[in-house]
């Protein structure tokens, strides 16, 4: 793991991180308290589509994260996202997404179809950047969360399913297709958010994923408003929960 | 009002109280902070079916809320229930509702009946405890939220949609039968829960209250579990909400 640049902001250390591996580099960042000397729990934060490891979300959550939590928070650019090469197979199916969106169909079969494309990749990309940031002094092998919505929810399920170094996820705003076997074998306390009025994820869809969620202990937060619009208190509450669950 | 015993408990004081009201005298309990001097905001709560006003999940909760938010508050019995006379007609729909679930059919229809047959006097009777309780030093006139399940919830709903006192609630394990248009003239925030495996309330019915609930903020809390086993973190998830609105 190399570090290209490092910065600084009430308290949070910022540092770009690039990670050598199997697909091409990956480039990531990682957010730590600026006086961190000690081991931590991590924080994955997977974006969604069409964003990137600094989209103003991703940024906002892993601050508070970091500065009310005391966490270790680490993003990286999805493949095709954000400073990463497109490949033709993504190129080809985004296409496919985005007129059969501007034709008014619902993305949910075409959204799965991406998800798993890119989730063949992503898995094993995610377990390496665990690896090499617990290696940091600051960091330490400690109990590892997830936060993902959408795309970040797609990506997400894969990679808890297969990785028992994450003891606890927040996911949501993404529907059942393609995913309920995959939800099955997710066991660790998850959080997730639904969208009652999602403009993108059917409702009943999103209420069948958490639905399939193997996880005992699983608790489902809804609140109105469209696909992006989830309430700030539901940060209070991410940050409670991963508290509770990584502390 | 008339306090016919005191106690304390961990800091919390307990005062037994009856008020004279139109149906006869409404048996309360109101709970403060020992010290309290001054006002606070007030939290009434409203038991579930076949309970009363001092039963163990509203005894441990009213407990928290004071000892932990410094809220009052104040619960009573309901009409034929705790210290309360019975009614010919609550007899005869309970005997219904009883043959009816031993029948094996769900208690929805019937509870309705029930719920509505006692909200034509609890509202008033609430509106009266409200003015009561407010006239003392240590509760004073200030916001009033409310915190009721099941038929709690049921008698609850027709009171916020009557008491604009009442500036936020916690309701939930009802479904939408019957409620539909007093739930839609709800328009203050509420936190509703759900049971995912309710034995009680079929889900659909259960999501259907939620959605014809009229607040512009509402935030739907469902977990795993039957009727009952609403997880301990919801209770201070229902502290962090008043808090939030009533603070």
């Amino acid at each position: 793991m190399r570090f290209t640049s490092q910065a600084s902001l009430d308290g949070v250390a910022e540092q770009i991180f690039t990670l050598p591996f199997t697909f091409g580099e990956i480039p990531g960042v990682l957010w730590t308290p600026e006086d961190a000397v000690e081991a931590r729990p991590l924080i994955l934060m997977g974006h969604g589509g069409g964003q990137h490891k600094k989209a103003p979300g991703i940024l906002a959550r892993a601050h508070r994260f970091v500065a009310e939590g005391g966490f270790a928070v680490a993003a990286i650019d999805a493949p095709n996202h954000g400073n990463r090469p497109k490949d033709e197979e993504f190129d080809r199916i985004a296409g496919e997404l985005r007129a059969g969106m501007a034709a008014g169909e619902g993305p949910s079969v075409l959204a799965a179809a991406m998800h798993g494309h890119l989730a063949r990749q992503t898995v094993a990309e995610w377990q390496a950047v665990i690896t090499a940031v617990q290696e940091l002094e600051r960091v330490g092998v400690g109990p590892v969360g997830y936060w993902g919505m959408s795309m970040g929810c797609g990506l997400g399920l894969p990679l808890l399913a297969a990785e028992p170094r994450i003891r606890a996820a927040v996911l949501g705003l993404l529907g059942v297709h393609g995913l309920a076997e995959t939800a099955a074998g997710v066991t660790v306390p998850v959080e997730f958010l639904l969208q009652w009025d999602d403009n993108l994820v059917p409702r009943a869809q999103g209420l069948a994923l958490f639905d399939a969620l193997g996880s005992a202990d699983k608790t489902l937060h809804a609140n109105p408003g469209k696909h992006g619009e989830i309430p700030e208190f539901e940060t209070d509450s991410s940050l409670r929960f991963f508290t509770r669950h990584l502390g």
